[in-house]
């Protein structure tokens, strides 16, 4: 039940499928008869799967061939202070960040510990609860970038899609996907840089999905430190040092489970939305006990952080969800209250399982 | 057989007990009923395996308070750019490195793209064959931090622990141990910072171990990016992002694995003496035919770098080797050559077969 019914903010729940194969690999991995934890990077084993996983992302987003993918180290936290260093150079003016909830604005935060940057939009005055129409930004023309967090993942507030297209005087998009990349399709074209950290959608902590406009590493400057500049791990196929081969590995078991088993992203955003659905009908049954932070119309598909008005209340659903097999429902320590993450690999089941819980809990105290 | 027979340079064979514990965690943690893969880094069980990975490896080296520990990602490479970012200010001298090989001529370069620095001693005019006497080198006394590597994994040499002291007149020590950390005892107080990434001795790739001595860290320049600063994860207990969880599970593991199965770093030690005994013993007896990589002095016990002549006996050596399952006895791209490494999870019994092959296959050409 514990995996199933597993709705953590990250890491995350993980499919069934994948864990049992994982789980036969750490032994004796069927290929090659050796842990999966004692195969060398440099394995004909291991390039197959580099290969592999690059494959299936590349099918899966049906990415152009003119965006470069690598997988990184260091997660979203170490992307916030390489992004400046390779993208905002002199040629440009600061790059512009939209600060629309507590990941968005650590990336700002951290930009500005790298050189000037330029905060396009704050939600801090409403609390987080709201987003802007990136579309209608006021941006320079001449901004190294504009980088916003697509799915802001304590607050549960997702972004559209913006509808903008590549142009020369538009700055190039850099959009932190971690929370919703591979929840949906998504039209890479319209983006400079996308990167997703694996331990939501993708598999276990330890590596980072990066996807750039080969036109935007022609901007890096010389003189980084080789781990730091991007062209290094997609110059070497993200294998200059050692790379973190089991995450990288249970990635490609997901990618695959995303495609043969699920049917592509269009078939998971299906899905997801009607997971998403499920919940916030619940909740909004609820509404005269229980309180969605996000605004409805910025509502996330992948996070619902929600409260039922007090510590003691949250804190007594907890113990509640616990005794059905529910386990992650806290919220993030910044916001308190409750949070539910629907992730890719949590079923419709145990978002049903969940929604009884709620409207139980609820029921008692309306 | 695989795994036991799995000589590779790295990441490297693990335990047999600790990959059995690693599996049953998979799809489900005996502790919690979930998969590992899926427990939130702020769990109060994902704390306790921090808690008890610091643990373990300061009992392990009975580490001294002063030093502070912590677990990062990127492995050493990252390492190679951060330490002279975080040490090499303006109040020293340009930190000194010793460049004894393909590891530590890596960790010059990358210093020499952060700022100034200075090769102290370097074994390339001699094929990286030898090293110097670290007490002996001519080092400014007011250089930043002398900076070496204490095992090179390709080439096959490993230095005698230096006998210096920590003096106010001489420069902080810097060690890279990725691949002799924790199989010997090491006199942790003679060293300002120790560094080792897991895939050699501790556990899967994706995680670091660095030691640093808390006075140095009142070194660190203010203003540097947050993840790049190394008073970050120490403040934040390895917690500041999400850690790669897995591989430190798989780290506590091996660490308890050390304390209670083999007894401490002595006995981890006398088995690694006699494990390299044997091996070299067998190259020497063969030593018309074999040549060892490192001159005598200077042979590493984690691994030995050595050639039957040419690039065919060798190919047929690996050939003659996978006959009896034994794995990962090819050498470094950069050397050629074979190489065996004998990190703690390889057995005695596993060198023993070992040197049956090499034996074999010797006298066939002899």
């Amino acid at each position: 039940m514990g995996n199933t019914l597993n709705f953590s903010g990250g890491p995350g729940a993980l499919p069934v499928a994948v864990l049992n194969q994982a789980r036969d690999a750490i032994v004796s991995l069927p290929e090659t008869g050796i842990s999966v934890l004692g195969m060398s990077h440099r394995s004909d084993w291991f390039l197959s799967i580099l290969d592999e996983a690059e494959h299936n992302i590349r099918k899966l987003l049906d990415l152009p061939d003119r965006y470069a993918l690598a997988f990184l180290q260091g997660g979203s936290s170490l992307l916030f202070a390489t992004i400046p260093m390779n993208f905002a150079t002199r040629s440009f003016a600061p790059p512009e960040y939209v600060s629309s909830g507590y990941w968005s604005s650590r990336a700002s935060a951290e930009a500005g510990r790298v050189g000037p940057c330029r905060v396009a939009w704050s939600g801090q005055r409403t609390g987080f609860c709201d987003l802007p129409e990136l579309d209608a930004l006021d941006v320079a023309a001449n901004a190294a970038y504009l980088h916003y967090v697509s799915n802001e993942t304590v607050e549960g507030l997702q972004f559209a899609e913006p509808a903008r297209e590549v142009r020369a005087d538009v700055p190039p998009l850099i959009a932190d996907m971690s929370s919703d990349f591979l929840s949906k399709p998504v039209a890479v074209e319209r983006f400079g840089m996308i990167y997703a950290h694996a331990q939501k959608n993708l598999g276990p902590a330890g590596v980072t999905v990066v996807l750039i406009d080969r036109a935007l590493l022609e901007r890096i400057p010389e003189g980084l430190p080789s781990i730091l500049d991007f062209r290094t791990q997609v110059t070497h196929r993200s294998n200059y040092n050692t790379p973190p081969v089991f995450a990288i590995y249970v990635l490609t078991l997901v990618t695959r489970w995303l495609l043969h088993d699920i049917g592509g992203l269009d078939a998971m955003q299906r899905v997801n939305e009607a997971k998403a659905r499920r919940l916030y009908d619940t909740l909004d049954k609820l509404d005269d006990v229980v309180t969605v932070h996000a605004a409805r119309p910025w509502r996330s598909r992948m996070n619902a952080a929600f409260t039922f008005g007090d510590e003691r209340l949250d804190a007594a659903f907890i113990e509640a969800a616990r005794e059905r097999g529910i386990v992650g429902v806290e919220g993030h320590r910044s916001l308190g209250g409750l949070r539910a993450s629907l992730y890719n690999a949590v079923t419709l089941d145990a978002v049903d399982t969940l929604a009884e819980a709620l409207t139980e809990f609820g029921l008692q105290r309306a």
